[in-house]
């Protein structure tokens, strides 16, 4: 038996074209407006070759993302254990993610590209459907699709804070006294009364 | 007596060479970085004669913001009542400014440049500390300096997600919704248990 080391199939320049087009067409598109078939127009190949590489339109995205982890995975452990004390949960997996300085640097690089006026579009149509949206439907709680927007407006504002703008205290809090500011706010947002 | 209309004193390409200035120093040095003899030297005028249009170097700064408003005048009603409901009244005030078509389009221009890497400084040295951190002090709360970013936090958060991405339900909620959803959040950043 070979060891593949997680390889995955395909010619890298065949795999790096599809990314770049993906990209490139996400971009200017949104995720609604980009088809799998535009994508592999773009990168010269077959649409068969792209769901061969990447699977599905948003398990492309997610690569397209090039996230040093995968969201959905990580997210689906927090989701799995149902909506009590899932802020905290969140939180934690957020802040284990966010505050290894390996990882930083790419997530920084993403949240400026969606963040900017251009991303717009990435931001709306495609990380809060594919990645945010799908905690809220996971978790099991009542009108996701009204908190979960609510919810990703404080962790943003918590990401611009401490990461982007670096001001303090938020900036060198440590996790522990950012879960104890944060999780109540998370926890009503996603199960709580928003009257 | 002649009807000043509320214009102010100075001939208009003096003030102008002074905001001028004023705008590219605070935007390279930040608040801190940036005194107002700088500024004088730059728009090559005497330092008094800034003090004399502009008053401190806080007044310097909001004038150079070119806000629609000033944001001291209209926080100063909300602070004068004290911590109990101020989260509610600070909300209704933002909401009553940020949901007026016509103030809205220069407060988004700022709040792009705020947010951008290049306006991190401004943000963080000038905004948070002349508009934001006095309004924890004008209301008495414990640790404001402590408490007042965490509030931005949320503050900016709602903004990112109503006003500058638009991203619904939160970019089309009326302002009773958005009270009922953050002030209780602002409340408890303002004057509750944050462990």
């Amino acid at each position: 038996m070979t060891v593949s080391r997680g390889r995955r199939p395909g010619s890298p320049d065949t795999r790096a074209a599809i990314l770049d087009a993906a990209r490139t067409l996400f971009a200017s598109g949104g995720f609604s407006g980009t088809s799998v078939r535009a994508v592999a127009a773009k990168a010269g190949v077959d649409p068969a070759l792209v769901h061969h590489y990447f699977g599905t339109k948003d398990d492309l995205f997610v690569a397209a993302l090039a996230l040093p982890v995968d969201p959905r995975e990580v997210l689906a452990s927090v989701a799995a254990e149902g909506p009590d004390g899932a802020a905290e949960r969140l939180l934690r997996v957020f802040l284990s993610v966010w505050d290894d300085p390996e990882l930083q640097l790419p997530l920084l690089g993403l949240a400026r590209t969606l963040l900017d006026p251009s991303g717009k579009q990435l931001l709306r149509d495609g990380f809060l459907k594919v990645v945010i949206g799908p905690i809220g439907v996971a978790l099991g709680i009542d009108e996701p699709e009204r908190r979960m927007p609510v919810v990703a407006s404080q962790v943003l504002g918590l990401i611009l804070m401490r990461y982007l703008l670096e001001v303090e205290p938020v900036a060198s809090m440590p996790a522990d006294e950012v879960v104890g500011i944060y999780a109540p706010t998370i926890q009503r947002y996603l199960t709580g009364d928003l009257s």
